[in-house]
């Protein structure tokens, strides 16, 4: 592509760019974006969070999830693939061992490749069969985010013989029985291929299986979900940014003014402005407690085994407070932009509806009502949030 | 069809049914619902606003705007044509003679014919030359609300001649020079054909214009913007009740209860239920402004040359009210609906994001701070708003 | 003190005028407005709701209510006795035997008497002794609206021998052992008396007591909740609408333009006037479901035993769309009306605040939420309330 | 009172503790919390901002404004004069010559002087009389915030001679012909003494007055107006918080279970919950925001002369973000806070709705409308605010 600079949030910023010249046109027809896939592979991107000694460029969670956020900024489906990437292979850091996750982890840096996701721990169809030195997934599962065109996949069963118990694995993406299907065509997040997968017998060896310390067993393990959920809120601020921005060139350069406006010109419309501002307002808000949160995130990520319960609940806190926050202005933002826009920038060649679309479908990963009880139990009973992987 | 029963309501509604089965998929191709057209034709609808003595249904508006919001309940876009196209026959018997209105009314309600939109007076790049005698239109024009497929236009132009004075006429849309471009495809009310038309030295007789007693002339002419504004609120009003029924059913029928809830039953969760609860009071409100506004029309409408220039303005309060609460009202009705269905719900094949974006594409016709502004002026300065083509 | 008229409406704005000499001193002292209570009883409408047979101006609902709201606009404490005054009018008429309510009708239209509240249902300290023939009554009672400076009394007691049931009589506000405090002194609805009442062995006769057809026995004795909520309903709006008309004098006459303002002068403002379309867009929205819900109940109160439990359902959903518009709405414009009249209008003597007050005090009579919570339930599940003392 | 700890935001909490005992019954009475005026003295807390070498604490603008802000949540009125106190040293440091300051630096700071108001730039009745070597004040100001039972003032008035320029002084406030009026009687921020004063003939000396720099001359002095909005946006927080810890207060030892509460507590319903996890989330952005914007201005301080207009603008915008946010989400959580405590908590000994009036009163300073206006046209023209006494 061209002379690749160091710095991954610069390298972000010119994929960004590149990634912006056609996303009004890939959201439209969905599927797979493979050139931008392949883009990332080749930027290096993929092994922003693994740790330099492992060939990555060793970025905290600040700074990946600053480049989810550039993504997001004009397409929120690579964003998300991007980001739920580097939550795979936290997953394997959190619940595997070093012997496990270390090559992985090299292999991901060295040969580019993408981990996908087939976790959904609410689709209980996928059950194992235990064959004492290995085992069997046979299934369906939902929501799987970033699975087709990936090299690794996070899946997961329920192990009924053990009581119910969900067992999790990182398998190749080509294993024999496993089929992603091409069916992911829903209203926003178009191209992240979040539709199902067919488990089929597929053989899941013992050291595929993430056991130790295993899913949400320690207060480290249970840091998780809360990098899901600060990946959303990374998500719902980047698409927020990313309409606040677009609509601003709009206003400038395209938004006539009203024939009954006080105001010489559009932009100095008294209403167009006491919009903008609260956009500002809004956004503002939402930035320093998604910047805030990451911080506590990597603090409590430099932890490691160290991290309380109690640690590990303030970080919940502070991420589903950053969440909810994104989530509610970033929905009124992506509504309100074209009230300072006006009736022709619903053209569909204009793409500025994909930010709501995109916002919306992504926000209801999990329901805001249930993270404001979450709060709201910590804010009035001082209680943390039992962890479990939306918590 | 059918037997096709007598109630104009009830018509529309076995209309409605139909227009549900493909709106889905017809709303994501665009273009020109040209099968729904000739089936609003051949149900007689097309003339349900024309009195008796032509042919017509003689409804009242109150009963042409009960038709309109059914049809947008399922089809905003069908809705949108099909009531403007009576807001084009209202502006004919308000703007021009009866020896002009009646024979049109007469060979519409005969003939089904369609009226289309080619008036916007805020493009003013459709120009008038005098040849004495008669008059040429020359130009483009934008948003040209179903104008495609039909039998007649109302077409402006601007006289420069007579100082920028705007010229209306009553035109076959198959007229010589006449050019209507499928260049409509926008985020929303995809089956408006709203694009562009191509004027091309179209001859323009007098006995076309509208000139006898012309446009905004009389508090009673002045009753034409009035109508197009209260169109736009059973529009929206019919969007949101549409959005909530569709995701009643799927609440119902479809979502599942969060695995945090305390209820036995998604139906029964507090928070779902208080979703519903909001969204029912916002439509209440919105339903007893919409209504109690075509009242106010109907009988300002039966005083024909008698209403005076106070009682005009008060009618143009009652139908801004509704405008702003349906517009208000009913994008946080489309935008919130999905907290209560959940992430499935987002599937294009349900469809539900389809009112969000039909509302918010058709509430920029003319901008709301505006209408608050104008609202503004009557409550606090007992101020009625001065009639334009907009208030 | 005047000619009275005939019209009730008017007797109450003349009344309402005299009120609002002193409503800001008074409020600020709290108490029992005794001079106002005793023009009540001298402007005959105490006996508004009385059918004209028994002496009364045999007001409907919706009448009654608009005298309510009429007073709510400049002194919702009055506003709030003289209300719930009627409420326990139609409290002895639902509960009650024809021999007992009408002789209580014709004295209360004769002898000027006013009826006072001491009813709280969820307050259980007051207890019932049987002594077979006779009762008694001991113990407090919290919330007694109106029973200071009143004639008679609504009180209520738990029977323990029969279950916990709740008695209720009618009885002589004097009778021995009756104690009203003069404990209420609260942020809001100062002049309303509404603090508690001892019961010392207060005996009770068997014809004091509403036993048949008793309290929410029937569909229609079930009206009687839903009578206390729309009074709430005409309380808020009264109030809001009170709050508005002080702002805009206040905007006209006092408030200084901003000097960033493009606009000369500050009724001209944009962002003012942008306040006041807000405001007038709430308050007929509310003021058409509160009148269509007292529509609703004079309906159902002309059906008397006729009614269904589902038609009076049907008015039970009314009547709470029209409370919690009221309320949400009433409690924004209270708030933002300062936004419009600017600091100069907080001095204690413009006493502006006292509707937020009042309305966020009165609005605490039982929770939004709950409201909400029903109205969901019947939007979405088609289920109609539960009768009960708050629905 | 006790031994006097070092930290002062520790003596801030035992004076706020103090301050707390007694607040509701002071807030009643209004006037001059002469006390309490006392007790800062004496707390040596009047110094806070004073550098270290002119005897006081050298706190930051962070550090002065958590203790403002420590006392504006249980006093806004105290938090107020203390906050403004520090204003007025900041003022005559940034316009005035350190030949001036520094000894009223030091004399504040032995003497425990306490600063009061008299500037209101937009009372314009207050004129200059030019005498050459001094001048004579004259006149009537408004909002004198704090000069009651001050040592000094910062006192303005118009030179008429001059063009209409304001002249600002800093005066003993017991000079010959100064009369501070016992007239704040307001809805909130009672104990502020915001009345107003009367100037008769008052001589001002060349050195009493701010000429070198002079007002809002330079970069550093333009910091002025700056420093009044952040602390506006400390009381606003503060009062919110205050509201919030009561309300919580409340909710766990007071307030019951609704009786159609699915949950078996109060603190476990899950619509208290929402509302508590809401006024989390506004919290906290707003906590985040305000602190943000004081280390911004902190920063800028430390600049002094070599602050750039550009720089100077960027303060601004961090501290307008704050101010509107913590102003709008201030008066929604003491407004809301009511609906988790339920109408017991109305009872003017719980003193609940101070916060509300002492909120909507401070918040009325100058127009959020025009804030919201000046964060529009830099978020969308990129144009910093001009500086004006409030901007």
């Amino acid at each position: 592509m061209h002379t690749t600079p160091s710095d991954p949030l610069q390298i972000a910023r010119e994929l960004a760019s590149e990634f912006a010249r056609n996303v009004v046109e890939r959201e439209r027809l969905g599927g797979t974006p493979k050139a931008e896939r392949d883009a990332l592979r080749s930027s290096g991107l993929l092994a922003l969070s693994i740790p330099t000694q492992f060939g990555g460029h060793g970025a905290t969670w600040r700074e990946t999830f600053a480049v989810v956020r550039e993504f997001a900024r004009v397409d929120s489906s690579i964003a998300h693939v991007f980001g739920f990437h580097h939550l795979m292979l936290a997953t394997v850091r959190l619940f595997a061992t070093p012997e496990q996750w270390q090559p992985w982890f090299e292999l991901t840096a060295r040969k580019h490749w993408f981990w996908g996701n087939a976790l959904n721990p609410l689709d209980t169809r996928t059950v194992v069969k235990d064959h004492g030195s290995w085992r069997e997934f046979s299934g369906k599962k939902s929501f799987c985010s970033g699975a087709t065109d990936s090299e690794m996949l996070i899946a997961s069963a329920v192990d009924e013989g053990a009581g119910g118990k969900l067992l999790i694995a990182a398998i190749p993406s080509g294993r024999t029985g496993i089929t992603l299907h091409d069916d992911w065509n829903n209203m926003g997040q178009r191209q992240t291929d979040s539709g199902s997968a067919t488990f089929e017998r597929v053989r899941v060896e013992e050291s595929d299986l993430l056991l130790d310390p295993g899913p949400l067993s320690t207060p480290f393990a249970c840091l998780r979900p809360l990098i899901a959920q600060l990946h959303f809120a990374n998500i719902f601020l980047g698409i927020a940014e990313g309409a606040f921005e677009e609509a601003r060139g709009y206003t400038r350069n395209e938004a006539r003014r009203w024939f009954k406006s006080s105001a010489a010109h559009n932009t100095e419309d008294p209403y167009v402005l006491g919009h903008y501002g609260d956009f500002w307002v809004r956004l503002q808000g939402a930035r320093l407690l998604v910047e805030q949160a990451a911080q506590a995130l990597d603090h409590a990520w430099a932890k490691g085994a160290q991290l309380s319960a109690e640690q590990r609940g303030e970080v919940a806190i502070a991420i589903a407070t950053a969440k909810v926050a994104a989530s509610r202005d970033g929905l009124e933002i992506c509504s309100k932009v074209f009230e300072v826009t006006g009736a022709r920038a619903t053209q569909a060649s204009v793409g500025l509806d994909r930010h709501w679309r995109n916002l919306r479908t992504q926000s209801l990963h999990d329901p805001l009502d249930y993270k404001l009880h979450e709060l709201g139990d910590w804010a009035l009973n001082q209680r943390l949030p039992t962890p479990t992987f939306y918590s």
